[in-house]
């Protein structure tokens, strides 16, 4: 499936101001890009890093005027992979590799290691790890009430389940720390997202089951399938839109948009049921298929 | 220098329960192990993980007694690098590499995004990172008490900043926060340390400058040439002696020992201000001296 | 009901301290004190204090000496008033006198304005305010482990929320705080509980309702009817055991005994549904009976 | 000196709401009101409300419309008494009276028990309760950066210290914390401010010192002798402008004007070195001297 995207961000700053942005297509074996741009006005110092862990593209660019616009444009070509969830219910909890530890410790939004009782209450009772993340998706889906302006930058999984309100990002936050409470890897998403209303940056997250990371999003406000990859990280502290080094005077401006084919068919809440989706070719369907069987 | 190493643990849980556990010296150019031992009482299903970012060495270990005992032993080579603090202080802010972005941005226990204002407004008129990094560390040691059982496993920096009391990962926690709020990046490591009374398990932190990641230690408890690295990462959540998954009747006992040769002469506060002492061999002297130059 | 009640406190300081101590039971139309004494060894400065709003009994006590013990005892004719919990149902939601105002804001351990959409998602549905108070009565024994040792004196009911544990204090704080964000009038009381095992100092929780203090007990630990108030404030703060001053060396030790005559039959939960308990003979049953039917 | 001041707010509200709003001037021995004048548009049910322990006026507003807008003016003769700052630090530490208890004890936004270390650690060595107080007035002065917007309703003291930014309603939590974990007991003030830029409502708080409540303000934003107290209490929570039980659909927006006579001299930061100014007449003049003698 074929999406066109184009972001363009304002930022004002007082002072020469270092920003870190992440707001490239993060490119993988299933996110592949074309006519990628990316222009700075006016033009600024800047470099690309990639980072080691999770191979995400930033810019790190130093601002010396007063204000500043950033404008992206990609084409992506993404596949999203579909898993048979009976055979997802079928594997056995997995024996953990080392490369997935990082995402099973508490991190700066998601602390896990506080909401261990209330995850092994709530979530305990179902049977495969699968049907653990789909209720806890569903759970924060009913329980959090999606209220742009209640949260802030400093509002974390321990917050929103006491203040039951946010925006994608503490329903990220959240999904991820319950999934680690109860001993799931999880991971926070970010990306651009069709069919979201108002278009903006979105995220969501992912929980490794089966050597799968799976796709979820508890705010329901876009088609799974409509989601193309930005970065990914331990929590929205590794994979921000923009990190500031300095004193911005105003918050940062978006204009957001992502196109699809018009055969676009969205992937829905009882699709999930069936199948789930992933945007990380980590694990083959084979070898998730052998699993089962052992 | 030659440290003979051996640290027992002992546990209890109430049922089946997965540990991680982080006490094996992480090999390195600079720590070289042998005679290595790691024995589990009564022998239990077990793995060996090596984090792919930090290269720490954990075991995890699924226990299904009641009680568990974890002996492990090594004697390690370790080389403490010791760098020209002049030439750090001549070195430019470096361009910060894609490898040590992820210990700039906040994590579960330093919360830098909130100690901004703080960190400048008491450090920010030293010229040279390295200086801010000393002060730093200074700071924290007039002004935090070192008081046992007085934090637990959620104190953040960003509680000992009001409460002023804490141990070890406290301090260090502190001082990655500060860092991290300057554009220093830092991490927290963990470790043996020789001459800490009572012996136990020690946590420290280093910060990043001229393409060295130089070793502090707020505490003043242990000489920095007598720490012997276990694990790095960008708080105690990812480094944590033993996280468990399940339920612990009892807090862990701990037995430790660290033996140095005879000839073993402190590194004090004082030799800090001429030079600084690395245990991680990322960057060459003449790299230094070069970028010094420049 | 006549209790006989009798408290030993010890504390060991490292200096000068000043101790504010609220031990004594509090005296009212409802509770009777006889043979009250109040020993302390050794013999130090000491003054009564009664606070104007709550009417609870402090001592101030100067403690010089490295350790000190308080001996307290009293005999207390104590009459729990029942209320017909129809009648409750049918009072309309009270206009709030000036009186109760500030149990009706948060306060310390009780952030009654973080918890608004929890407490309207969970107990809005319910059609009287004697309902929803016994509502979250259950819903906090349902929800919140008893886990001595699990919280700490900064644990408050924001945390109680998300930790899922804790003990007395940390049940009756987040029984206040949810009754205050439905706009329910609560307050945080203190007494000795017979039957409590082990004995100790207990806590629990009144609402206003219909002009009546109702009392509640989410633990379920002792029978209402075997509570004797010491005080009352708006959380833990103000009617904390011990409020020291100064430097303690140990945890305080207590022994504690509250002996009941033989025919105590004790109050049920079952019985709550029919009769509501009240220790505060703020409202005559008359004018309740007559606000029903208007 | 008198004051002309009058009010307008404005709110916006999705459903039926009960408005607790304290923005009426407190008559007190010091301030006689004339001509007060409060407008509801439209007209609304409402009750007034006085608290039993602080004395503040309060009124309760049961708002039906979308919109409401409230009109309050009143004229003010406000003395500000004058006490000679020296007398002030003579006098040894009060034996506390019953009646302060309440303000000893650490509240929602002043969590002075977790400052206590701080607290001793920067302001243990001034040898007066008065100069203690002036101390931390100028710390906070020094140390908090006056920033719109940097903090919101959940804000505390406790943040306060490791954020550095606030608005006056911060200063004045930070001041009432630091001022109670040294045993000092304070409250938070709210009050009219002339030559208030803009003008607001604004906050200090008053320390209890020598049987005087005395006025600070570490904003220095407006004179202390232009300064007309609405109510007092432990912290915000009990003298906030507008507490809203229901939904309020836009922030609320303020008018607010404070005139004073042509020949008004603002009492300045240095006066305070010789003065202090109380608007409180709880003690005598010659009650402390006599203590000051003793």
């Amino acid at each position: 499936m074929k999406f066109k995207i184009s972001a363009s961000l304002h930022y004002e700053a007082a002072t020469p101001v270092t920003l870190f942005l992440n707001i490239r297509v993060r490119p993988s074996e299933l996110q592949t890009l074309s006519k990628e741009r990316f222009k700075i006005t006016p033009d600024s110092e800047r470099a690309k890093l990639v980072t080691e862990q999770d191979g995400n593209h930033f810019d790190r660019v130093k601002v010396t005027s007063k204000e500043v616009t950033l404008d992206y444009g990609v084409t992506v070509e993404a596949e999203h992979q579909l898993i048979d969830a009976d055979l997802l219910r079928k594997v056995p909890a997995s024996s953990l590799d080392a490369q997935v530890l990082p995402y099973l410790f508490p991190s700066r939004y998601c602390e896990s290691d506080r909401l261990y009782r209330l995850a092994w209450q709530k979530f305990g009772k179902f049977s495969s790890a699968y049907d653990q993340v789909l209720e806890i998706t569903r759970w924060i889906y009913r329980t959090v009430e999606y209220v742009p302006g209640a949260t802030n930058a400093s509002t974390s999984a321990y917050d929103t389940v006491t203040e039951c309100a946010g925006v994608c990002r503490d329903f990220a936050h959240l999904g991820v720390a319950l999934c680690r409470a109860l001993s799931i890897p999880a991971r926070y998403v970010t990306g651009y997202a069709h069919r979201l209303e108002p278009p903006d940056f979105h995220a969501a997250f992912e929980a490794y089951i089966g050597g799968y990371w799976i796709l979820l999003d508890a705010t329901r406000l876009a088609p799974l399938n409509g989601f193309v990859q930005i970065g990914r990280g331990r929590d929205a502290a590794d994979v921000s839109v923009c990190t500031a080094f300095g004193v911005m005077t105003a918050p940062g401006r978006y204009e957001i948009d992502i196109e699809a084919p018009k055969n676009f068919e969205p992937f829905t809440e009882e699709d999930a049921l069936k199948a789930a989706i992933s945007l990380d070719p980590t694990a083959k369907p084979a070898a998730v298929a052998e699993k089962a069987k052992s």
